[in-house]
């Protein structure tokens, strides 16, 4: 498979909405240049970012914006930027990376229901990891530590009701286009296609950019607990089986010669 | 142990309150008069009425509201009454009896919490046999069906405040006070005593009487969610106990010659 070959791909994944620059940029240097050290080159830079169809001007903007909040950091070498995660950048990309890049086989398939004292605010039992179901009865993973004194249940059958309070209709319906693309594209990408490093580059950072800004917006819920529909770890198995693939380049792959 | 030793602890169980005399003659009945076909003679009733320190007048405006009620019908032979539960008081009798006379082994030890899904009437789930702890969320034995479409659970550990929120303080306050003089009762009559048939009537009939005013009241809560100080399965021990020991008189024994 040829680079032009992915463009209805990288379209398709485009064009799913949600593509901020500045938050693309994170995605991309959160899947190309995460390890200590590593940094991205202007050149390298400007050509993933053409590639998803982001005017250089736009990059510019977008990466002024994230050096000036402490995610970027840039330092000039003769004629060539490189562009690297900050400290804290880092930090919170790799703190990230943990729930984005988790295996299926690591979802945790227990779940419990808690029920709080009615003290605990919202947003801490949230924090916590867990999911909202109606006043002070929340959902989550069976090992995840409740704040404050509540009651830590779990069972056997989940009614609709349940799985239905658990998650906006229109996360169930983003997961669903970003499913049918991802699945779609995995039938194209054979493991057999040498595609060439930029175009993998290009690639891995719109899956994992699209996957990221679901994945990130709800706390992990137990399969048991899903709603009908729910593609949310269907995409996974997607989402990671195509990583698995479509290798990350090595910087090396990626110089381009001014 | 003679009868008149019974005094302090019948005039005890009498002082309890809540001694609605045609409340009461419904424990008598429950007690003494159960079986199909049974009834108690005129002055036998009058004896134990007297014995539980009611006038023979009051006891009279009591049969003939449970009369009216269709909960008791009398006939006269001769210059005797016979009074006996009518076929649907005895129905509500047995009913009654499942839970007033079950014994402490039979205790359902594993529960339930279940949470509704807000459609079900409140009244729907207390029938059944659950006991309210917050908006949409009920607890219960183990076993028992839920109304309607519920997340029914359980856990291992249950907090503080999920056993204080299942029944009111004062009937933590009334089964204490119960406990606190079937103690006393308990260590008073021991099994060797010959109590004399009319005293062991009054003493069953009492400590029935006493009990049933609070098992009924809520519906069965199983041990690991109730409250500190909770003496309701205490409680039944002792009553099974007193009741096993102070034996049921026969009919023939009660009677009275005129």
């Amino acid at each position: 498979m040829l680079s032009e070959d992915l463009t209805p791909w990288t379209t398709a994944l485009t064009d799913l909405g949600g593509q901020r620059v500045w938050s693309l940029l994170v995605s991309v240097f959160g899947d190309l240049a995460q390890e200590e050290g590593a940094s991205i080159e202007g050149p390298v830079l400007s050509a993933i970012m053409t590639a998803m169809d982001v005017r250089p001007e736009a990059t510019r903007v977008a990466l002024h914006r994230l050096r000036n909040d402490g995610w970027i950091t840039s330092e000039k070498t003769g004629r060539t930027s490189r562009h690297s995660l900050t400290r804290s950048g880092r930090a919170e990309t790799i703190l990230a990376s943990q729930r984005i890049y988790a295996r299926p086989e690591d979802t945790c398939l227990s779940w419990q229901v808690i029920i709080t004292d009615g003290h605990e605010p919202k947003e801490e039992v949230r924090e916590a990891g867990f999911t909202q179901i109606a006043h002070r009865i929340y959902a989550g993973p069976r090992g995840l530590a409740a704040p404050g004194d509540t009651l830590a249940l779990t069972g056997d059958h989940v009614p609709d009701w349940v799985r239905e309070s658990i998650v906006p209709q229109r996360l169930i319906q983003e997961y669903q286009s970003l499913y049918s693309i991802l699945e779609q594209v995995s039938a194209a990408v054979s493991p057999q296609d040498a595609l060439p490093p930029l175009g993998r580059a290009v690639l891995r950072c719109l899956i994992v950019h699209n996957w990221r800004r679901l994945v990130l917006r709800h706390p992990d819920i137990p399969p048991a607990l899903c709603p009908a529909g729910w593609r949310g770890h269907d995409c996974r198995v997607l989402v990671t089986g195509l990583l698995d693939r479509v290798s990350r380049p090595a910087p090396a792959e990626l110089k381009i010669s001014a």
